[in-house]
């Protein structure tokens, strides 16, 4: 088969749709998928540059989601058959023409959604679903969530959970396009970020933060956070050590958390992922959350897409099919 | 009535039992109780240094925690009736002969539990409760808790409770006497943080920190987190802002929080003392979790009881009588 290779850590130029050795077959519990599309995260862009090793077991190339169809399933694999439509959360493998994936991680084509759209949902999904709404400390009815990088394919995804959930949202982006976007899925309160402060314009006032930036956002979240407030942070694009200010966390009674998906063991992604699928599902097939798409390029073009991410030029996500 | 006064902020010396008016007649849901005994908490040494104000409408007197008997109820009260023993979770206004407390933070003394030491129990059970165990966070059977000082009426009280609950517990404790205690009462690892650094004792091994350091320990205890692990800060005796290394937060998927327990809302204290009644009572009464107490003082040496909170000359809690 075909699969994106990183030929050695570096640019975009390094990503070349190589052919490479089939998977093996699908063990214990497993689902062989025949990609249809796969779709871009911020994470393979580190992973091309080195810094992101796939977890043990998982396969080398790129590609954290994909839909497709069931091409054959391992042993002990209840609820899927060969020829259905599904979408899938990976480990890696995305970039490629087959896949192999625990069947825990495997999830229907939403009604409604088209099978190469569908690639564009289990990442984000999960993402915000694990880290936002999931657990005793979850995003409520009436809260304020507010997400960096509104126009990102995770600030599509959760702009639109948490207004369909009822709450509140506020988001920053980089331009005046992004932030049209963010307030046409329902977003409350803009703040382009090159001409304003959001932890001014939010002070105290937000519930959760999702947060991609790390370290060079962590005091301003925390001025923006509200009482009893959580900092969810699943990005590091502003640095990884941060002056925590422990005087003001503790008078807010507030909690800073990180979290990764990828890293996770398949059992907690499994229960991830049902939880997706009875919480999240429904609002897609309603058609009140829908995916976002930026563009849909051919797999061979995956640097270019990369190129696209790093310069963040799009709004929503980039998918890519073989 | 007679109740310890801050004459002005400052040391020990500036604590006096002087006579003052009667509290209010309780209100709607309050309850006023006949003072038995009252305990220190490290909060009151803060409060008496004018660096911990009450919040609005507590009692200006310190004292975060007392016993006694129901000596009025208000008008809606129900659950309790003049003449029973009792002790309470205050806001303020322990150190005094008689306090007004809203009902839902008043507790029965637990059998087995003398009125006087039934003092010691209120704030270090509410704390290590809301702290450790409550909540889909909180620490589990075969899990282990690391309590920073071991020896203090937080640290005896959340070593207790979680052995009781089936968990593992590390402590850490400046002295040899200090752990010994611990030991007794269950904890397997013992730190004496004048010799050993703990986070190499317990490098990746702890699922729950309860932390009254702050910013002096927190790289440390975010080395001795395992995978999905949580800091609980209480305290900031070792400073306010610290640097949080989000990238080895990220890769632990784990947690920092940070709470107080006074300044929380009446309805939120009442949940605490409703699960605590629940959860904790029970365990003292079958005497497997104690108040453990340092030793008992007339409430007009408040002033000796302070200094010896503060040279950390103690074990277990200080308990002061009218």
């Amino acid at each position: 088969m075909r699969a994106i290779t990183i030929t050695e850590p570096g640019g975009p130029e390094v990503l070349a749709w190589s052919e490479v050795a089939e998977p093996a077959a699908p063990g214990e519990g497993e689902v062989l998928i025949e990609v249809a599309a796969s779709a871009v995260n911020r994470a393979d862009l580190l992973q091309r540059q080195g810094f992101y090793d796939p977890p043990p077991g998982a396969s080398p190339y790129p590609g954290l989601e994909c839909s497709g169809t069931v091409a054959a399933v391992g042993p002990g694999v209840r609820g899927w058959s060969v020829g259905e439509r599904v979408c899938a959360l990976l480990s890696g493998g995305g970039y490629a023409q087959r896949v192999v994936v625990p069947a825990g991680q495997v999830l229907p084509v939403p009604a409604g959604v088209s099978p190469v759209e569908a690639a564009a949902l289990p990442e984000v999904v999960c993402t915000v679903w694990s880290n936002v709404f999931r657990g005793d400390s979850g995003l409520r009815e009436g809260q304020t969530l507010l997400v960096h990088g509104g126009g990102s394919g995770i600030g599509t995804m959760a702009i639109q959970l948490a207004v369909a959930r009822g709450a509140r949202v506020a988001v920053t982006a980089g331009s005046a396009e992004k932030l049209a976007v963010c307030r046409e899925l329902g977003a409350q309160v803009l703040v382009n970020y090159r001409e304003e402060d959001f932890a001014e314009v939010l002070r105290g006032e937000v519930d959760v933060v999702l947060d991609i930036m790390g370290a060079s956002y962590l005091d301003r979240n925390l001025r923006a956070l509200a009482t009893g407030g959580r900092i969810a942070v699943i990005g590091l694009q502003g640095g990884r050590k941060g002056e925590l200010n422990l005087g003001a966390l503790l008078a807010k009674r507030a909690t800073v958390t990180a979290t990764s998906l990828r890293a996770r063991p398949a059992g907690e992604k499994a229960a991830i992922v049902a939880a997706v699928r009875e919480e999240v599902w429904p609002l897609i097939e309603e058609g009140r959350v829908r995916p976002v798409v930026d563009r849909v390029l051919p797999m061979s073009e995956a640097g270019e897409a990369h190129r696209i991410v790093e310069r963040s030029g799009h709004t929503g996500k980039i998918i890519l099919t073989p």
